[in-house]
């Protein structure tokens, strides 16, 4: 069976997936980079954007890194929310923004767009870009077949990875707990009180001083 | 110098300090027992409360109750909000009610009690409770005279434990996350942004599933 899964969702203390204020600047808003920064000196991180650098080398192989890299075993397809590809809101205003991650998207797999606008199919090297709007179920049902058996990623942001906890469509949830309390922005635990009954709950603490914490769907 | 220390304060996943309808029947509101439930099987649980049992016996000593036991240590007066004193609000309408804990308290120290209605000082065994209306740092100024060059152990409830912290009087916080989602009740972390600027914070994750999180004042 293709499980849904969500890999390095980081989050504050206090419950926050992202700041407030996001922008084409800010994509984190006031947040900044300090939700990924256990991330940035990963192996994992680095072979993905090519950041190797004096400073981090090739990455980091610890703790962070072993929950890190698990992101891209056996997965076929991507969903995500338009907010995770772009900074617009609304109507699409042309076709010129192609994602943040330039002509090599580190997805190497059909990425479903979740979008009330539609545009057409992106392909960029060997990742295709489907832009639909669809409810959580019809796009899962997508991605699962296009993932021909493997299984699919749900590739946040905070929101969408809520309405599919609320549809119980996720089977494993990956959240990283970074000791900070950003106070403001998008919240991932409104509406779902009750979720430990569906889920077993794993918490390792990482000596970078995030706490990994696993939920994973109990048998249906 | 008399440190200000907080200990044995469980949260949820969502930062949920309490439930939802406090009251003498259910003193945790619709959390029931739930924020508590590695606790009582600790000895320090159990040697406080004489709920020894086959059960039980004299309680576990791991990981959880090496935390747990840290409460007492070196410990000279109790500050504590009106709410865990008890489930009445507004005027005391008689003295008898004494608190939940009978006539030996826990604490075997003064206990300073923050409400805005004063009443008689209360004498119980070893533990003196004095009702006072005062600001934290007054607060704080009374308990630490009464603590004799202790250290004074803020206990709670939420809403205290954030005034505290808001006041930046608080050296050390003992949390206790628990895997559970509450979605609603008394958040901790309402007002705290920033708070890791003025302090070092240390997670361990406990075998029970739940992770100890301390933060220690840096100094100032």
């Amino acid at each position: 069976m293709s499980r849904l899964r969500v890999h390095n969702l980081a989050i504050s203390l206090d419950g926050f997936a992202t700041g407030e204020g996001q922008s084409l600047e800010a994509p984190f808003g006031h947040a900044d980079g300090r939700l990924m920064e256990w991330f940035f000196p990963t192996r994992t991180f680095v072979s993905m954007s090519g950041h190797e650098s004096e400073a981090v080398g090739t990455g980091t192989t610890g703790l962070d890194d072993e929950f890190a890299s698990r992101w891209g075993h056996g997965i076929g397809a991507e969903i995500m929310g338009r907010n995770k590809f772009g900074p617009q809101r609304g109507p699409w205003q042309d076709h010129e923004w192609e994602g943040w991650w330039g002509p090599e998207p580190p997805f190497h797999s059909p990425v479903v767009v979740l979008t009330h606008h539609e545009r057409p199919d992106l392909v960029l090297g060997d990742t295709t870009f489907f832009f639909r709007s669809l409810t959580p179920a019809d796009a899962l049902a997508l991605a699962t077949e296009l993932a021909g058996g493997l299984d699919v990623r749900l590739g946040g942001g905070p929101t969408v990875v809520r309405e599919f906890l609320e549809a119980d469509l996720v089977d494993h949830l990956h959240l990283v707990v970074v000791p900070i309390v950003l106070g403001r922005g998008e919240r991932l635990w409104d509406g779902l009180e009750g979720l430990e009954e569906r889920f077993d709950i794993e918490s390792t603490a990482s000596p970078s001083g995030v706490v990994h914490v696993v939920l994973s769907r109990r048998p249906r």
